[in-house]
């Protein structure tokens, strides 16, 4: 195995590797990757005095470190300043999978699961970079056009990062996966397929006069994919 | 307060508190449920030997008990018969919201996270219910309809259930909330919308001739919102 592919894939650890339909598992970084970039949601696990949380919020990603607003982990993480254990989840539904048993029906998805030890962000450089990049990564260079960020916003943001250590994505991308005798039974089957779009523009009520659309919004057309427009969105971050 | 209204609320307890942007929440049983309800997917957070996992999974809801498929947990949970701590959550995105600062940059979305004591289903009985469910409840009178469940099938089956004995509501369906000296500001704002639709169905290539399509796929038009078909299904799902 050489350098190159060894930077390609995550090791594998207990915590990571695939028990379940382990066929439909990978631990290939640009996998993982291209899983998250298509997402702004995301899930994030954490323990709080024993309590496991999953805790749904926004976050992005900066080569091999995943950034999140703070809220719940935040007051816990001010106390522990080598960090917690968490895992940061996406999923993409794709499609409904109706089978000819019920054993056999399933759905379309991709999903990422990252593991690694989450820390509060606090130095203040970090942290007024994060707070330009969870606008400029969904919408390219737009932090420079806007209200400039005051130091109470400052103070009242936290935000968490976490370096990923291992992680897997799991896909499935077929149709009907019946057992093979099954296919002779006259029952209907097939896949419903799934996406997550784009709806027409709201413009604020409120807008000045003479404001125009921002050059950002073409990335997100009525009737587009999300996924497709935050994977582009990735793509432009990237290269800023 | 009377009886009924102590039902219609969850008790409110440290861990379903909402502590950031209260004003969003709701400890109402009708309200979490209805975000519950129109979801197929959510995330699954255990601990298993300090570790936090947000595990995706299908899921769905039969009163105030809550079934999803085994995987990762149920190693772990085959050797805890008291159960386990675990917080079930479910996330819609529903709009990107774009603000005039950075900090006010936003999303529409309606979030339910449920706490309880996740268990292994070991009475055949209520596994073999639960396996029929899982195809009804989001495919209505559709398990009748299939090759039944071997018994094989069950035993390679691990449903995991929990009851909800906490959980909180967390929603966001507004316009732009900018601070008020900045709606003055010559900037951009608005909100995209965003919604997960129904495409349109592939049959399976291997259907026997002449078999018809079922009458359940009419709960899943081409087009149509997921959410509002998962709604329906949980009420028919109920009545039946």
């Amino acid at each position: 195995m050489t350098a190159e592919t060894e930077t390609a894939a995550y090791p594998v650890t207990p915590r990571n590797r695939v028990k379940r339909m382990h066929e439909r598992g990978s631990y290939d970084r640009a996998a993982v990757h291209a899983i998250l970039d298509a997402a702004m949601l995301c899930h994030v696990a954490y323990v709080i005095d024993g309590q496991p949380y999953a805790t749904p919020t926004l976050f992005w990603r900066r080569g091999d470190t995943l950034y999140w607003h703070g809220s719940s982990a935040s007051r816990m993480l001010r106390h522990l300043k080598a960090g917690t254990p968490a895992c940061l989840t996406v999923a993409h539904l794709d499609g409904l999978v109706l089978a000819r048993s019920g054993f056999n029906h399933s759905a379309n998805y991709r999903s990422a699961m990252c593991f690694g030890t989450a820390r509060l962000v606090e130095d203040a450089d970090e942290k007024i970079t994060a707070m330009r990049d969870v606008v400029d990564r969904f919408y390219p260079e737009r932090s420079a056009l806007l209200r400039p960020i005051t130091p109470q916003e400052a103070k009242a943001t936290t935000i968490i990062a976490m370096v990923i250590d291992d992680a897997a994505a799991k896909v499935r991308a077929k149709g009907v996966g019946d057992d093979e005798e099954d296919f002779a039974l006259p029952i209907w089957a097939g896949v419903i397929p799934v996406t997550t779009v784009l709806g027409e523009v709201q413009t604020c009520h409120r807008l000045v006069d003479g404001v125009g659309r921002p050059e950002t919004l073409s990335l997100f057309p009525e009737g587009g994919r999300l996924d497709a427009a935050l994977l582009e969105g990735q793509r432009i971050y990237e290269e800023a």
